[in-house]
């Protein structure tokens, strides 16, 4: 396992679950052509699992169940973590780290809330931290954002970063079925887990959110950072309202770089959030269907860019984490190392009440002279001024469906609490922000 | 200009144009970031042009004539090159190369034709050779290629890499215009150039070609390498007669992984060409229009990706320039380097005889008994497998429309070439490769 005057790269991994059996077979079978990227030989070294009786398919001498003692192990040089969870997890990365030695990771979560802290462990002991499996699996995200457009200023990134709940929405448009059939379907096929609360009120969608904007703005944005609103309350009448409007829902995760009211970037603040959307069908976002993944870039002199692949599964993200593998590896050889976290920006936090947003709002209403009035009254106190408005139906059937200019989100949303309490409003049948220049 | 106790990092850029001013623009406009961004100061400290008197948005002290002077100069660490052209340009290059500066450029055809040179140049001086601006202006996709996928098996790259051409096909698809016709309106929009042989024919998109082959199959692939024709040849006739089977018309540089006939993959080869192509309108490259890029790639572990965005234009490209040169500013701050070229593969190119491909072929037939049994034949007699045939019209309209099966190239034009003899047959009216998956 010698590679000439070169010593070898040894490789510790820290789970073997879809991800990470994929990354030791990836390992093993390609083993001469990593070797040939990276100027050495890699050489996994260890594989810590919880029961090394299920992993019949890997080799016993490489299984332990101690994976304290392959971070601690001086003869490893890069770590991958494929275990997920903040504990133990985040002692057995700083532990490598300030030994050192690489790391390599695919926990959004992890990042999302001790992203700071393992940053600073890799700077202080001068070690690699990438993480590249962490966003959109395979999609190659985080380089192109911390490398290629590291030479612009990053405007605005909406992407399509959690499969399962995009699963859903596409199967609610496609068959128009409600949320509770959808999701007992997207459980049926896989794309959801047992208990989805991570995934359908945006959680995991949230801590990628975080991880963009970090990256995208320089700056620090932690997962409690990020507003966050799932797709439980999605119902196939949103659904049918946003085609009525040329539009199609999403779950996004929207990161952005909103500049303060004096216009110079020292007053610029982060606005991350992750919520449902309508969003023009015409829009490169509206077309990603089912488990894919996609994420929209607009930055100052690049313009409009778009990333696009599988979102999750094993050997996709098990792609990435090996890409990483072989930076980190590559790095070692050549004794440099990445790119460091960037915060020098260090802005502030946008509330969401602060955030400028779009509503589409459909309401039932009493059929008689004089409703149209009240409503937009309700919304002209609130200083939120209407796009446009359409009347529906007759007698029982009537209906107001508003679309309004962008203001801001808690005048909005209070806007609609008002409308609420109408007498000639009977109920407010949709709420949902709009995003994307409507044709 | 100091950053402290680290050394400013100098710049010099070569060439003020289109891409260069933007270049030199954003260097100023945003020095605090960049340099933020680097750790150390980045210091533009020349600007290599022609006539200096058409600069006067450049400040006066940085302007020079003397473009050889700057890859000469010792206190000059990163060179930009955004000239284009190969000679003198390759020498500039490998003077700044020999002396260990870092090379930032856009030079899709220097690199195309002498990149092993300068890639060896780099190498022993231990430089930075990077370009991303090559292909595919702003998008990033050298640095995804060479470095996010370095752990997988790319297998196929497919992209809209020219947007002269890209916007000539879609102006054809939506208007039903000739080429000719089409070409004067992209000349008059500023999107094709007086002269513009280097779009049409191909020549541009075959030194992308040669350079994403080259990064993704960890081999050397050169212009000469890659198979070439343009898109003059088609004709409104093939755009209707790609509509009809559920596809458009694009320009496609394709570069592919063939397995050898043992399927080992030592026995592979590579393939790299350019040409016109039916798509089915489905494939997510078929809705790429105007003067955008994307590049779809499709890898063993990661499935398949796609890239998107503007291809071209001065902003656009400087963006790409500007990530690679805070790369190199930020390795050798660092005191380490990028990747090298990645060549070990040294795989064979495969001549485009023996490339599999699908062919639609249209023919006008005299409209008698026989005519289908004679055509037929001589497809049977090269080989070829006819997948879908469809008569037409009638009297003087009668028509034949074949789409194959895949077969060797060389196969598929010695038949269309029979086919052409053939007394039956009174003219091959279209004749075009078919990819992707048809419905």
């Amino acid at each position: 396992m010698s590679a000439g005057s070169t010593r070898a790269v040894r490789v510790g991994v820290l789970g073997a679950g879809v991800v990470g059996s994929q990354v030791v077979r990836l390992l093993i079978e390609q083993a001469d052509e990593l070797t040939a990227r990276v100027g050495a030989t890699l050489e996994l070294a260890a594989v810590a699992v919880r029961r090394p009786e299920r992993h019949a398919d890997i080799p016993a001498a490489l299984l332990t169940t101690d994976a304290a003692a392959v971070v601690a192990d001086p003869e490893i040089d890069v770590v991958v973590e494929v275990i997920g969870g903040i504990e133990p997890t985040k002692d057995l990365l700083l532990t490598a780290l300030n030994r050192g030695a690489g790391v390599v990771t695919a926990n959004k979560a992890l990042l999302a809330e001790h992203g700071p802290q393992l940053y600073q462990a890799a700077d202080a002991a001068g070690a690699d931290l990438y993480y590249e499996a962490a966003v959109a699996g395979a999609i190659p995200l985080i380089r192109p954002l911390r490398e290629s457009l590291a030479g612009d200023r990053i405007q605005r990134i909406m992407g399509i970063v959690n499969g399962t709940t995009n699963f859903i929405l596409s199967a609610m448009v496609e068959s128009g079925m409600g949320y509770q059939e959808a999701l007992a379907e997207a459980t049926r096929l896989g794309y959801a887990e047992a208990d989805p609360t991570a995934d359908v009120d945006g959680f995991d969608a949230a801590a990628k959110a975080a991880i963009l904007a970090s990256i995208g703005f320089h700056t620090r944005v932690g997962a409690s950072d990020v507003y966050r609103e799932g797709i439980a309350a999605v119902s196939a009448a949103d659904i049918a309202a946003a085609r009525e409007i040329g539009c199609t829902v999403k779950l996004l995760a929207i990161c952005e770089r909103v500049p303060g009211p004096d216009g110079s970037p020292g007053g610029d603040a982060v606005s991350a959030r992750v919520h449902p959307v309508m969003m023009p069908t015409s829009h490169p976002l509206a077309t990603v269907d089912g488990a894919y993944n996609a994420v929209y870039v607009e930055a100052e002199a690049a313009g409009r860019l778009m990333f696009y692949g599988p979102g999750a599964g094993g050997a996709p993200t098990a792609s990435a984490v090996l890409g990483d593998l072989v930076a980190v590896a590559r790095n070692r050889v050549a004794g440099g190392r990445g790119p460091r976290e960037s915060s020098y920006a260090a802005l502030p936090i946008l509330p969401m009440g602060d955030v400028l947003a779009k509503y589409h709002i459909s309401l039932d209403v009493d059929d008689k002279a004089g409703v149209l009035a009240a409503v937009a009254t309700a919304f002209a106190d609130a200083g939120v001024s209407i796009s446009t408005v359409r009347q529906e139906g007759r007698g029982d059937d009537a209906r107001l469906v508003v679309v309004t200019h962008s203001a801001p989100d808690a005048a909005l949303a209070s806007t609609v609490r008002r409308l609420a309490d109408l007498d000639s409003v009977r109920a407010v049948t949709s709420v949902m922000r709009v995003t994307g220049d409507m044709r």
